[in-house]
């Protein structure tokens, strides 16, 4: 059976209590509006590094996927998105309040998920992981919204929110499946740096597929960053290398409403393409990436393992703009 | 020092991070808008029942009480609550984002604090009752959501959703006491049982202080669960026990609003006078509390070691209504 089956047969197994129904159900729903479980995959993917009987690992697997989605309905009532994947988010569908007790109790689970790893020692020290990381991303969530009302966010700080809001956790993911597998710490700190540093440049790719990509595959309305006035990547290296007059134009955009949202998306993508921001952001991604590599070919197992995890990085990253 | 000195202490070395600000402010403002720290206490007064060394609890009951401040600060987003304690609540101060993300970061530090306890078997053992009271306490605000849309809840509902949503709390505080200091299991178990029959008793004086409280010493409204149409134990007492005539009137005034509340207040009081309900609710406090302390007398310490826990216990029953 491959990974993503044996997550649907853990899932399918430990289904949520069936009451009371207005708790639960939200928590079906969310997880079956699909997503790729790409977080267990990771950890999985980690453990098999190091041993063969990946079953023993699913609960911490799942416990990963539920802390994803666990964010994911709470950040859709920060942010009031109407649609996740196509359909109605949980607190659309519901309302506020089955929002942020479904996605609590979600996060209880998680633990309980957590905490069924054994031996006991091996079940703390996934929990000092998980913890850390779950701090960190509800950090980078509160930095993400500074930043809203910021106009002086620097590419540091940018940088900083997106490894805390998105990149820990697949980093967190791929330490935990090296931390059930009782692996080195040497190499559990690696496969972290590996998901970190990937899940940063998956993020940069994110940015620029937001406003480059192909409307066909990319799933998103493209240009929906710009009509949002988020300030991303593109945004920021704007501001920071174009001339005083393409950056103030930009600064004009980031006032304005989106009316005329054909307008205003060609004509900050013109910005961005008269001042090389495309090409800088392509560059910084690929920096994020091979760095990452190196942290895979730093864990002292033999190739043929990796070749796994490596498809799966590999597979997430778009090769044509 | 007193046992609440301590916990003011451990709370003081051991604060929020300092950033993001945004995200930690408020949880160091719910936690300075007071509150009895009754679970807290009641914890390291169960770990004291075995033994005396009671600053190793402490993580463990300042777990209880983040977790209790993580549910305050949601549960106040659900009701729409302006005020807590007397002082504007989290999301009317800040916002419901702020609200939801920082009682979700507030109940990881829970969790954080929890794994504290050393050895790490008593850590498991703690973070199983936590996890399972944790789950009870978000299923008991679901059902108190559902119940204000339901015409037909049961007294055995209500005595269910009071339980879950407050009274566990307070048992697994006291049974995380005893797992502290690795008491036998059956002494857990009958700390367990006196916190929650005795929080279950804590409730159904408060529904009737509710009503028939000293205005002077109650500190909320009297009769605001009235004006509120709350289906508290004296309404469906009265649902169940009344005579039809009374019961019909009692579902007429549940179905007004507010705009004569001396008039609507003083109405429902006589239904429930006329009916003998504030007796029967008395009773029935009466007989959670009293086998409340059955529990807590086959616990198999000696008697002198229990006046500390009985007395704090007894000083949250009020004699005279």
């Amino acid at each position: 059976m491959n990974l993503l089956d044996r997550i649907q047969t853990f899932a399918q197994h430990n289904p949520f209590p069936a009451l009371p129904q207005a708790l639960y159900e939200p928590c079906d729903y969310i997880l079956t509006l699909g997503g790729k479980r790409i977080r267990p995959a990771a950890l999985l993917l980690g453990y098999q590094l190091f041993r063969d009987d990946v079953d023993r690992a699913l609960p911490a697997a799942w416990a990963v996927e539920l802390f994803h989605n666990f964010s994911l309905m709470h950040d859709d009532i920060m942010d009031a998105a109407p649609l996740r994947r196509g359909q109605p988010t949980v607190h659309t569908k519901w309302n506020t309040t089955t929002g942020i007790l479904s996605g609590d109790v979600m996060l209880i689970f998680a633990y309980r998920h957590l905490m069924r790893i054994e031996p006991a020692e091996v079940a703390l020290s996934l929990l000092k992981t998980f913890n850390r990381v779950a701090t960190e991303v509800c950090e980078g969530q509160q930095m993400d919204i500074d930043f809203e009302t910021r106009s002086d966010v620097s590419i540091a700080e940018y940088l900083r929110m997106i490894e805390l809001k998105t990149a820990v956790l697949l980093g967190g993911a791929l330490e935990m499946g090296a931390l059930c597998a009782q692996a080195p710490t040497s190499d559990a700190h690696h496969l972290y740096e590996f998901g970190r540093l990937a899940g940063i440049a998956f993020q940069l790719q994110d940015d620029l597929l937001d406003t480059y990509g192909d409307p066909q595959k990319f799933g998103k309305q493209v240009g929906g960053d710009i009509l949002q006035n988020k300030k991303t990547f593109l945004v920021l290296k704007t501001l920071e290398t174009a001339a005083t007059g393409d950056r103030q134009d930009l600064e004009q955009w980031l006032k304005t409403g989106a009316e005329n949202p054909t307008e205003k998306v060609d004509a900050v993508r013109t910005l961005f393409d008269r001042n090389g921001i495309p090409a800088m952001v392509l560059a910084e991604k690929q920096r994020f990436q091979e760095e990452a590599f190196h942290h895979l070919e730093a864990v002292q197992v033999a190739e043929t393992r990796k070749a796994a995890l490596r498809q799966m990085v590999m597979d997430l990253f778009v090769r044509d703009f």
